[in-house]
């Protein structure tokens, strides 16, 4: 079915609807909603809107649903895969008015927010009131907890308290049709029918927009070691990710990274925050694991990081480093956390999040190295490795527009060919968007996306909800 | 659209996909396969298939969608909301053939299975590595593997581990159309399209034939201390509950059940065990709260047992008694676990599973007692209480076939309303089946309906697969 586009009659419409400060029509401030943080992309929508309540965006989509505008709905403009960009023109709905953290219910352990609250405003909100939301995902300073929602972000503390969808326990959705629906209740554990929420969390904006998200919360661990171990190769480090696990060691971050990567990092922190690192990166080492313990006991957690120590020593490492200070603590998870901006300051990239079974991270990093090679490109490695989660930016460099473009491409589908033959996928947490959506035939056979698509139908009859995406 | 009856014809090609030695026509033979634990409900199939291969699965089920056959996938029969039974006759599908644990990878914790492993079996053989599968339902000596998925079960570890769909990573499923597809990846996250995987869990057998598990699984903990704690009445207890939580503790099981149910339940253990119950439950105490803390240290063991009596002797409470012995522990654990068979050998019951945010739990007791007064009913309630998950038992006792079939539903509907005026919702852990269908208007919208039926059209065209079941 062809789009309608937006007329003056229809914008007129929206602004009765939202008001007409909260209706972007200058040309100029609607560029700003056509890009997120995936590579060069940009679209431009035909209009913006600012909707405040849950009403408004179900008026908003039954005139779109009638007329048949796309609806491109989207958080803080994050986004690693395109999965927000208005790529039909059409209407984009920003949520950043829906910004309220409603109640923090500390007897049930229970948050409701609304989807435009910052991540990290929210983890300090519950965090004043002894409370833990784990999920946190590195764009924390400026992403939206909807979008994470939507992506099913994870981040450093997945490996041992589990991604965004696992904190999700129920949603106030608009359907594409404007019907308002919550998709479960406020309960820890739930049989009754489908999982509305779980299918919800990860759809990036095609099945409905999430107006409110009731979040279950933890205690918050007292006391953290961090560990740096530096090892001869990459390779290596990979190996001892395993083992650790085998050990009966659970570490509440395990990241991993290339020395290309630490100092690109180290390099960029320096001019950003005009601050000199200390930490010391030995040389003659090609790869960082740092790990984290948390707990409330200085014992056990002492006891856990010999355990460490002890399996990684079997291993070609360097001298491992213990952080005991919060500076030091601080300047290295700065460090982690900046290698994605590094990196993408020094050069273009595509950012690619594949996750595999833990024990074959070996033969992943290995295998991406020998097709970088065939293929002509640079990528630096890094990433949640815990879990087996492998953040590989490929870098442009001086690779020629047209290069990039088609053979770097088919590099990549390699690596994710590769992934899928270790038993992994496309996307840990940043999602399929548009970045990954000419790969998904690499990770699913068609029937699987059949399944999909009809999904999608029975949601969105018309197809107006963040067309274009996923598959 | 109307079902096609299964004629000698169909017959004859069934055999030749999985062989005449797995096909059932004997009419008193198929009567077992028309029933499981809930009520005393029956429906006689008009065959009964046992497939050995997802091959054979799904060559049947593109008999099925083509001929437009009813077919209703069954495992251990030990289902507590019908969701196995044929109740549009046609093929009941046995998989008690997937009956073998493919393998268990011990560097990547994880398991892959059949859907007919016995949830003990799998248990026991994990543990025999050193690794730990936490969902534990009460029927677990007979309940398959794959039930337990699509009924999302729970159990007595899901307040501290989580439940059944916590564990599933990745299921091969045979779609109604004969189809076969991975859901998922052999991985820990995943942002990789909608989540089909979560779809699947506790979607009751309506949307496709699970033929392969994988699951992922955890290291042993050590060891474990127990408490039985009796309470004045069983507002008092529930109180209690949100306060353990909030002093920053995490039981591994924590149980509720009113005194009716612990003595009925010792003279249904004496007899069928035949040997006398030691552990004593004191007199003018109603309710009992049974609290594990499982972990490797047994000083932070002894600590957090601590903190739970300093929470609880804040109410009105007796004396606690901790259960040192392995054979105590075991008792108690006994007794618990035969609260359901206990209650149903003495009366026909109607078995509810409701669950709610958890410091609702006191006004939840105290209402189902006002509606039992008010209906004319007995319960005798007991379940995984610090999930908020409550077991009612509706028990038929002296009251005719026509109030039980009439205004006890009513007041089993009071119940449901308050349960969701509290927040709520119909089942934790049982599942929607037959049993709860009438009532699912209470939890939901027709908007949700009419998403879940969408999806289910999206899977199955012709709504061969479990019809009637759900909504």
């Amino acid at each position: 079915m062809p789009f309608t586009e937006v007329s003056v009659d229809i914008i007129g419409r929206f602004e009765a609807i939202v008001g007409k400060e909260n209706v972007i029509t200058d040309k100029e401030k609607r560029l700003d909603y056509g890009h997120d943080e995936t590579e060069d992309y940009s679209f431009l929508p035909e209009i913006v809107l600012k909707p405040g309540s849950t009403e408004e965006v179900s008026q908003i989509m039954k005139i779109c649903n009638e007329l048949v505008i796309p609806v491109t709905p989207r958080g803080g403009g994050t986004g690693l895969s395109g999965g927000a960009l208005p790529i039909h023109q059409g209407v984009v709905l920003s949520m950043e008015r829906f910004n309220r953290i409603l109640h923090i219910d500390e007897l049930n352990l229970q948050a409701t927010v609304e989807p435009g609250v910052i991540t990290e405003v929210f983890q300090k909100a519950v965090r004043e009131r002894g409370l833990f939301y784990p999920p946190d995902p590195a764009s924390r300073g400026s992403c939206f907890i909807g979008g994470n929602v939507s992506e099913n972000s994870g981040g450093p503390k997945a490996v041992k308290y589990g991604v965004t969808r696992d904190y999700v326990l129920n949603l106030e959705v608009v359907l594409p049709t404007g019907d308002v629906i919550w998709t479960g209740a406020n309960v820890l554990k739930n049989s009754t029918g489908y999982n509305l929420t779980q299918l919800m969390c990860g759809s990036e904006g095609t099945l409905g927009i999430i107006t409110k998200i009731v979040f279950k919360l933890r205690g918050i661990p007292q006391k953290s070691v961090l560990l740096l171990m530096p090892f001869i190769t990459n390779e290596e480090a990979c190996k001892a990710i395993a083992e650790i696990f085998r050990a009966g060691v659970s570490p509440s971050g395990l990241e991993f990274f290339e020395r290309e990567a630490a100092m690109k990092t180290i390099d960029y922190c320096e001019k950003i925050y005009a601050a000199k690192v200390t930490t010391p990166f030995p040389e003659n080492m090609d790869a960082y694991l740092l790990c984290e313990l948390d707990g409330n006991d200085d014992e056990i957690l002492m006891r856990d990081a010999e355990r460490v120590m002890n399996v990684v020593e079997k291993f070609q490492v360097g001298e491992i480093l213990f952080a005991d200070s919060d500076a030091q603590k601080e300047e290295l998870w700065k460090i982690r956390k900046n290698i994605s901006p590094a990196v993408n300051a020094y050069s273009l990239t595509k950012a690619e999040d594949v996750v595999v079974p833990r024990a074959n991270l070996p033969q992943l990093i290995v295998g991406i190295k020998e097709i970088g090679k065939r293929y002509g490109f640079n990528s630096v490695c890094y990433g949640h490795i815990g879990d087996g989660n492998l953040h590989v930016n490929v870098m442009k460099e001086q690779i020629s527009d047209e290069d990039w473009n088609t053979k770097i491409n088919e590099g990549i589908g390699e690596i994710f060919k590769l992934t899928v033959s270790l038993g992994g996928t496309l996307s840990g947490e940043h999602g399929v968007g548009i970045a990954k959506k000419p790969y998904m035939h690499i990770a699913m056979r068609e029937a699987n996306l059949n399944v999909m698509r009809g999904i999608k139908k029975a949601f969105d009859p018309h197809g107006i909800l963040n067309p274009g995406k996923i598959f």
